[in-house]
């Protein structure tokens, strides 16, 4: 089946917004075992819309259309979908109410021209947007099965993955459910991964485990689209996958799903009644902000210092400027966590201290990378040289030391080798 | 002059990569006073790019291709313009030698395959790539005039700013210089800076003076486009323009160009030999993060204390734990930015604190935040308070704290209130 993704809008077009909702669309179709055969973007303009339209049901069987369908004179989606299947709009009493209602809840009284989101090509199947005032539709043009999507990105999202992809998996003719599994890995480049994962699919007994990736420096996405008839199916294929892939990919895999490297570690220290400080050198408090708790939760840090100088760390956590005559080494960071442990009161303390080379950054730059946890027990140290400029070492930087609080946490060995190390 | 910007590439098209190509093709058009016409996406395969390529020559006057000019078999741009075009690829000597010229002065040898990059359509117009081995090139296919451009974001940002803009401008038939002159502001949001602007265009003499708007929160980027016959005209029309915008925006202007907030911070605290300290609470080191220096650049920062915990923060600046014990307060971020001052011996330093709203994080949830900064004539303090939820206030307090420095030191009142406060 062909899928277009038709993106419209000068916002769009003119490049002033970035189109992360077509890279949303497209790769939730990929997660299913959907594929998008084209994209198109086009501004609020009708001669453009009914062109591209037209253009799009002759070369596929489904179009996503994303925007153009709020309360103002250049949002043109509706219209245009309405003369493009040669029909009228009429006014859909149901989300009119909805609408009206949705400022009554909010105390506000709907403006007139909200009333134009209620208006639906006759005949279009409507579809719901539990959180905004722009509902979907879907309509075909020429043969073609129209999906419309409102152009915010939260009521995209949820509008793709509870309304679209399943008229989408039914409109295959494929009868099935789908899964999609995701591995967090830190330390394992992509290609690497690549070769250690192969053949992997083939494991899964009846087939439809699709393997893919997706790089976010210096982190790995693993992801395993699932597809069968029943989850009861699912189970079945996933588990030898699955198992595979946590036995090759080992201790490197940081979280699961929706965890993270930083909640597993946040969860870790809070199932302990532990809390953490921070130091960090060179680092730009890029090891604090990743401990930044989501929406008022619980929160174990206690406290992060962040510094370029080593002279004012060591002043910060509590050791004597002299302390740092002798420069960044394993054992000054073992002696500013310890510091700083006992500072700051925590049951833990992590220090990262870099030690940059001299001279104009540049793809060969490196970086000597010091990382020492205190706890109860004494202070265990990791020591690291990355290469590859400032920004790139800083980021590896800053992941290593935060998993090696993960793996001390969990009793994995500290010092296993990642792949962005030189020696 | 319509323009069509053609996407090409699996990566793209099942968005695993987000096409910021895109926007920033289609903006430098816009920026220049040139417009995109049309927006298409297809993969990397033959039939498709085929298609592509007769379709936007039959809208369209020029279309810029990006990608698909590397050195695999599955880039097929040069081959699939070379069949558009009813011609044959042929080996560019000149180009050849310059890849392998590339490879030498690595000490690596150049793999076989890399020879296809130098294979262009009879006929094309060579284009230049200064910093990669896919250079670019241009031809007519169909009356339209197409010039392909390589996907690696550094390489075709500067083929598109060098090359291709000029040769699109000559085309378009005005014989003009551009410019983009760009003012950051913080504190005004962009429906009211709008306001405040309303007319400016009509005060450059011979018109040509294009007005925008570009948001990243909390920040708003105001961009004059400028099309003239010669530089001369460009300062005669552009002068009154910025005149007028330094007086309407005023204070609220942080930087201009390629400056930034924290980079004229920085270039004030270094010129006057300051150094600065800084203490945040519930900003997850977002201040700190801003100081981070360029590229081996000196360095005025000495260092940050990150805490969500107002105890741990005030040991960490050197006051009692019992100092925290009234809460947030003017007085409270006063003492800590004094303490902090001394402890760390800079000649400035910076305290801001947040006390959250309680409760779930909502679009009307609100935090109040103190901010005070201390020098050798004491400390002064600004108070705001800010509602949108938990992330919006941090990313708003982050960059009030560092606005509030960049006024004091530059003698300008701290206190101006912004658009994102409420009362």
């Amino acid at each position: 089946m062909r899928i277009e993704i038709l993106a419209t809008g000068d916002e769009i077009l003119t490049g002033k917004t970035v189109n992360t909702n077509y890279s949303y669309i497209a790769r939730r179709l990929e997660e299913v075992g959907l594929t998008t055969h084209w994209g198109t973007v086009v501004g609020d303009d009708r001669m453009s819309l009914l062109e591209a339209f037209k253009l799009a049901s002759e070369r596929t069987d489904a179009v996503i259309v994303n925007g153009g369908l709020g309360p103002t004179i250049d949002d043109l989606s509706q219209d245009v979908a309405a003369e493009a299947a040669g029909t009228q709009l009429v006014l859909n009493e149901k989300w009119f109410a909805r609408i009206q209602d949705f400022y009554t809840r909010r105390g506000r009284v709907m403006p007139p021209n909200n009333k134009k989101q209620a208006m639906l090509p006759d005949g279009a199947e409507f579809i719901d947007n539990p959180i905004g005032t722009a509902c979907g539709f879907a309509i075909t043009i020429g043969g073609t099965r129209f999906f419309f999507t409102p152009g915010v990105p939260k009521e995209m999202r949820r509008m793709i993955d509870e309304q679209i992809i399943p008229r989408l998996l039914e409109m295959s003719g494929r009868k099935v459910v789908t899964r999609l599994k995701r591995f967090h890995s830190f330390g394992i480049g992509e290609s690497r991964a690549d070769q250690m994962l192969s053949g992997i699919e083939d494991l899964a007994p009846n087939g439809g485990v699709k393997l893919g990736f997706q790089a976010h420096y210096p982190q790995l996405e693993t992801k395993l689209a699932a597809q069968g008839a029943t989850e009861t199916e699912l189970d079945a294929m996933l588990a030898p996958v699955e198992t595979a892939i946590r036995e090759r990919l080992g201790n490197h895999i940081i979280a699961e799903d929706d965890a993270s490297l930083e909640s597993v570690v946040i969860n870790t220290l809070l199932e302990n009644h532990f809390t953490l400080a921070t130091a960090e050198m060179f680092t730009g408090g890029g090891v604090a902000a990743r401990f930044v708790p989501k929406d008022g939760a619980a929160d174990p840090f206690l406290r992060g210092i962040v510094s370029r100088e080593l002279a004012q760390l060591c002043g910060a956590v509590g050791l004597g400027a002299d302390a740092a005559a002798s420069g960044c080494s394993a054992e000054i960071a073992s002696a500013t966590a310890a510091s700083l442990r006992k500072l700051s009161q925590s049951t833990h303390a992590l220090s990262v201290l870099i030690d940059l080379d001299d001279g104009a950054d540049r793809i060969e730059f490196g970086g000597s990378i010091n990382i020492a946890i205190a706890d109860h027990d004494g202070v265990v140290t990791r020591h690291a040289r990355m290469l590859g400029g400032r920004d790139w070492i800083r980021l590896g930087a800053t992941d290593l030391a935060i998993d090696c609080l993960r793996r001390h946490l969990l009793g994995l060995p500290v010092d296993e080798r990642i792949d962005f190390e030189k020696h």
